[in-house]
């Protein structure tokens, strides 16, 4: 190549930012297609590392930043501002941007990508769904072909690593959360991850990936894995099933119904299977049927190759308009069968009482599942019913939620079985 | 888009051209990027299908399409003849190409990579590698940020099918084969599928697609599966595996170490798990770890949604240079731990002696396995070896070899336990 090299600059030299100088200064190769000119961070004096050459200017001021007039900016602060506001001045000032912040995106992509597309240069954010997995070059150009249906997947590291040591162990969730904490997989407070926010803020992303509209993030029912109990897994492995955080997105009457929390996966499938912090995604298409995707979720140095795959694409497809996302609109689910969990304080006629809701809304039942040796004060049992629209069980689950057999209010999870 | 649609002719309608034929066709948000303008077939009267719109000229003239001036040719014939001197007419008049053709590949990607790159157009082939999976766009450019280390895969759904109902059923592979063939899984003569020339030629354009260097395919080592036995997936499972036909290209020492033949797997690893005709193909590189992918292997639908989707890519790539692949070399693989099978007609001394053999050559035995039941007169048994070199071993196999306990040539398969 006769091109100058790419000026990259980077924002932030967090765990992300440090991976992608590492790989740029580890990667002579790369040289004649990107050069890191400059590294933006607070505290320079702290931050400063001896393996970074000389020839990269460190700053404290963005402003020294956009002054050099870099050909694309790394932005990798997370969070929505200041980060926004950069992300946003650069577009402006016609800079490409590659970007790793999903919330960013999940909040603000259509005005960013209008920005680009009207600037005439590019957002690209590859590292911001499952970290090095390569799902935005393989979803939009390799499947681009095919008429997608469906996207669903494992997101969340940390959902999938409570869920699978509980599944795994009999663990209640507080004492594996405790864990998690300890061992660095969850935050101190892991709301974000265990209460589907970050895997809604990647299905917000993957929606734009795969189908090209924007959903809000606020209109995507999210459940929270935190209702998920030791007897809800060991129900589950009767039915030859286990509980993942599962996040999808589909086409449907042309709007997209979508979905964020537990659902019971067979134990054999790619769901099932996917153990610890790792992310798998599969893709359903019209043509070419189910193509999966796996690896590492987030990481430093996986999530900097994504980065730096998006920079080496800049430096080729310099020629293309961005796209853009129209408004999606959210529409029900499909008719899907259910696994319902009631705790009941135990007495005749709870069962009867039940079914006869569900049959109120032409809801058929599958199987009843009841263990032996819990409490008769906190009994937990299981109803599968058939195939069923959201809306009536959720009216069945409403009016029996109201009974006070109840100890605890019932349990519905999505049974993703052709997963 | 303003620009005018990319002109595009199909040479072969078989069951990846009509599949090409019927996505362009069905979907009509791609008419302003793609149109298909002639379709070359022999014998045009019986192929001509009333759904292909009357704007499409059906021909069996190469020549008239060549008159057409397209922007592009799809090679969906396959073969190297007349495959090959059509795909090199098209590059020559500066047109872009799209094939399905790994064999063509293997045998003359450098020569038409350079000549595309010398005329300043383009050569595709999403679709000649693992059908639908889309690789390319993943591997190329969604990991162009890392060092990529090693690219291993089940590629061949034949031997895949083969092998897994094998496990499945402890049947003969002489049965399994009968079966495929009455159900389409074989060709009559599956001697490409199962000796691994299929799969040798996907991982040449694997090879260049993941490090852009030209292996020959003729100095790939390829071991057939024919020598798997009934017996071999009983030990292999006594050892947690199972085994499954491997294609594999690592870098090495500055050249490449590469494999095409039966090896033991993990039963829970993704190539463990992988049955029926599935491919799936997992990638190391240097920061980022192992990703995987998987999805049909073939199929007209499947390989249709790739050449789409690379028709597509060449609408917005336009101003790329055609990358070349120079040659690498083939190296030893890396030091490995193997599985031995013999298969003797038992009597005091042959484990001593072949104890010896492999002593001699410094290799270390693991295990040694031997189940009851067989006939004295061809008893197999397994001996596992720690990680070695690949040529001490087969110095020690041709030693043995030569002792006349042996009632079939010993047996040797890598354990590939990593994945």
């Amino acid at each position: 190549m006769t091109a100058q090299p790419l000026r990259a600059a980077l924002l932030g030299f967090g765990t992300v930012g440090a991976a992608v100088a590492r790989i740029l200064v580890d990667r002579p190769d790369l040289a004649d297609r990107v050069q890191l000119t400059h590294i933006f961070n607070r505290d320079v004096a702290r931050k400063r590392s001896a393996w970074v050459p000389p020839s990269v200017t460190w700053t404290e001021s963005v402003d020294d930043v956009f002054a050099s007039k870099p050909d694309a900016v790394v932005e990798v602060i997370g969070g929505l501002e200041p980060a926004g506001t950069w992300v946003r001045r650069a577009l402006t000032q016609g800079v490409a941007v590659v970007t790793a912040n999903k919330m960013l995106l999940a909040a603000h992509a259509p005005e960013l990508l209008h920005l680009a597309a009207t600037k005439g240069t590019q957002l690209r954010f590859e590292a911001a769904v499952a970290g090095g997995v390569p799902l935005i070059h393989g979803v939009r150009e390799g499947l681009a072909g095919d008429r997608l249906l469906r996207v669903a997947g494992i997101l969340n590291g940390t959902s999938n690593y409570v869920l699978s040591r509980m599944a795994a162990g009999d663990e209640p969730m507080s004492a594996v959360l405790d864990d998690a904490r300890r061992l660095g997989y969850a935050e101190a407070d892991p709301s974000a991850d265990i209460d589907g926010d970050d895997a809604g803020a990647k299905i917000v992303v993957l929606a734009g990936i795969a189908f090209r509209r924007h959903l809000r993030l606020a209109d995507i029912p999210r459940q929270s894995i935190r209702s998920i109990s030791a007897a809800d897994f060991r129900y589950a492995r009767q039915l030859g099933c286990t509980i993942r955080q599962i996040a999808m997105v589909g086409t449907s009457d042309g709007g997209f119904h979508a979905f964020v929390g537990p659902a019971l996966v067979l134990r054999g499938s790619n769901f099932g299977l996917n153990m610890g912090a790792n992310n798998v995604v599969t893709i359903a298409g019209h043509y070419g049927g189910e193509n999966s995707f796996s690896g590492a979720g987030a990481g430093g140095p996986a999530t900097a190759v994504a980065v730096v795959s998006d920079l080496l694409s800049l430096t080729q497809r310099t020629h293309e308009r961005s796209e853009e996302w129209p408004a999606g609109t959210i529409t029900p689910p499909p008719a899907r069968p259910y696994y319902l969990r009631f705790v009941v304080r135990d007495r005749p006629g709870i069962l009867a009482s039940i079914a006869a809701a569900l049959a109120r809304q032409g809801i058929n039942l599958d199987a009843v599942l009841q263990e032996p040796g819990y409490p008769k004060d906190a009994l937990p049992f299981v109803i599968t019913v058939e195939a069923c629209q959201e809306a009536p069980l959720k009216t069945a689950l409403h009016e029996i939620g109201r009974s006070d057999f109840n100890a605890e209010p019932p349990l519905a999870l999505p049974m993703l079985l052709g997963d």
